[in-house]
């Protein structure tokens, strides 16, 4: 029998307001302490007046001790919810796109709190990040296999959440053999990807549509890709026109799949590398002379939690000016965060403070976010996270 | 010879950060009285310390007492400043787009500040809102005689701003004749717009890039476009598939407008109109059992002034919730506003708060802003106005 778990008086509005999550000060303990829950245990929220909100799952060792599965209090966490929420997902992306190339769950965004999957055609990448849904992985599975049927599916569970919910890392494909080379095509542009040790699931489909805004503009141009991972941004500039792509990335094997995207795409001749710590490899190129009519910056999230702000931001000037450094007279600038705690006005005025440093003009001409595969839920800003800015930097 | 217009103490700040406006406070009124000056005037303006920070002109009616144009100290405000801005701008739309269409000048986010001009061919239409470009509208004319040599010139002075400024409200065709139809090209869709009695300067560039977007998610749909003006969102709509559109308006003149632009496409048969205030017509329609799979929300402001945002939030919530309440299981909502004083996350909240009234689920699968001819200058948040939220709208 699903217990009980009782809220402290108005501690309900957030979920009335539509949150899925249950902060552990908001659950009067008295009444149903959160130690007698194990981790990832379903449980019947009620307010603190007994009237049911629907089920959750719980972690007693999480700040967020709970988050909502289902407004529905009669709702089991079984297979047929996860198919339901699978097809609702599934969809929406068949909606969007042509190919079965899409992130498919977004977590809250899609209604499933901690739940990551991300379709490669035949092979699905999936991550549970709570204890819940760690509980709930045969349920999942099984609700794949009824909903896609795909050939492969991948756990790549060592993302750096799992830690906080108390659980192992762990990689391991469930089902099936991966094949040699795992392929997606994104705004027509073929990608091999790392699935078992490249970053996050392998691929990130976020920044599809900010891609494909900027591969109308680069024709001709010479474009720097900066944290270019395995080439997202510059293989797709290459293959629209790019006259030279210079890659830059820290990770040899990423620079390896970027030239093998590269050869993939039949632009070999027109993408380069270069391996080092971004910032080196920045001030060298200025060193050098270099100039570019693109510089791309999409680095990891230098700001992870709230206390990092101050020392985020800096960097994110720093990476910011030393970028427009390496731009001619009139050049485009495209500036990425991912920081969830980097709010999009606080990245305009990085990109402003960046353009009068080095006494240029800019003029914000693009505002991205994440593509719509990844769902922004309306009463959760932590799932909306990504940020791109178009920018015209000139000098007048 | 050009006054000089003073600065108090740390009153550079401002300018220094890129920012392009003087308030009348910031003035050193007793160094240089701002009476001193005519309206329109230009001035030399200077730190408190007399360093020179660049060309502005003033106007000591307004608020906003004087706007830079230029951070050299030796730029005359005479026809070669605009044919050099005008030429960047130029340069920008033509890399943006094939044909011409756009808008030319934005303001501010052109450095030209208070000067709006957007092209429809050979046909520019210009908006002079404050007494600084007024008292410029020759070399302005001059200029795009030679940038742009366009037929037709047409001044539409009649904006609301222009009063603030002590400007009279006045529309003249300035050169040329205007010709019996003004034609434009948006996203592949002919409109023929009102130059001389429309809205604004006919026609709304800014939404271009969110009427790309929705274009492709509309085939087959039946669509209902609500303040539709001359059908920007709902002509397109039908172009683009949509198996059905209701365009609403409050005005009739705009309505005809809608029923002849869908003509002009051939799609008279797809799309229809209906006349009467927005609020009223959504109530009727559901009253009528009406339902929608895409509902467009494109309203005037409802929040010009600072102190109108708790009337105007309450505004769009309202608008919003009538309009989820049109959608089927499974619909698109297009919230758009325009209203620079609600922040993108109160449009969110806006969002959040209707889906809930309704008791559905929401997820934002786009986040758009105004088009790249109308570049946002990053030290001014003002020139940033247009949201557009795509949101799927579902019960569980």
């Amino acid at each position: 029998m699903t217990q009980r778990l009782r809220l402290n008086k108005n501690a309900d509005r957030r979920l009335k307001a539509g949150h899925l999550w249950i902060y552990s000060n908001e659950v009067d303990i008295q009444e149903t302490p959160l130690k007698n829950f194990a981790a990832g245990e379903p449980a019947l929220v009620e307010a603190s007046n007994g009237r049911p909100m629907g089920v959750a799952y719980v972690n007693p060792h999480s700040l967020i001790s709970a988050r909502l599965m289902s407004r529905d209090p009669a709702m089991r966490l079984d297979r047929s919810l996860f198919v339901h929420r699978f097809n609702q997902a599934l969809g929406l992306r068949q909606r969007l796109f042509a190919e079965p190339f899409y992130r498919l769950i977004h977590g809250e965004g899609d209604l499933l709190p901690g739940l990551i999957i991300d379709r490669f055609g035949d092979v699905v990448v999936v991550q549970l990040n709570t204890a819940g849904m760690q509980a709930l992985a045969d349920e999942i599975v099984d609700a794949l296999e009824k909903v896609l049927d795909p050939e492969v599916i991948v756990f790549r569970n060592d993302t750096g959440g799992r830690r906080q919910e108390g659980l192992e890392a762990k990689v391991e494909v469930v089902k099936g053999t991966l094949p040699d080379e795992v392929l997606l095509v994104e705004n027509g542009v073929r990608f091999a990807i790392p699935i078992l040790d490249g970053q996050k699931t392998g691929w990130f489909y976020d920044h599809r549509a900010n891609r494909a805004w900027l591969n109308g503009l680069v024709a001709g141009k010479r474009v720097l890709d900066v944290f270019s991972y395995v080439g997202g941004w510059g293989v797709q500039a290459a293959v629209n026109g790019a006259s030279e792509v210079l890659c830059v990335d820290a990770s040899s094997s990423a620079l390896e799949q970027v030239a093998y995207n590269a050869a993939l795409n039949g632009v070999s001749e027109q993408v380069s590398v270069s391996e080092g710590d971004a910032f080196e490899v920045l001030a060298a190129l200025k060193a050098e002379g270099e100039e570019f009519d693109v510089v791309i910056l999409d680095p990891p999230a230098f700001i992870r939690k709230r206390k990092d702000i101050p020392n985020g931001e800096r960097a994110y000037s720093r990476l910011n000016r030393e970028a427009i450094r390496l731009l001619g007279r009139d050049g485009l600038l495209v500036s990425a965060s991912c920081s969830m705690h980097l709010a999009p006005e606080r990245l305009m005025e990085v990109v402003r403070g960046a353009v009068r440093h080095q006494d240029r003009h800019g003029q914000v001409i693009f505002q991205g976010h994440q593509g719509p595969d990844h769902p922004v839920h309306p009463a959760i800003p932590e799932t909306s996270y990504l940020k791109a800015l178009g920018v015209r930097i000139f000098r007048d």
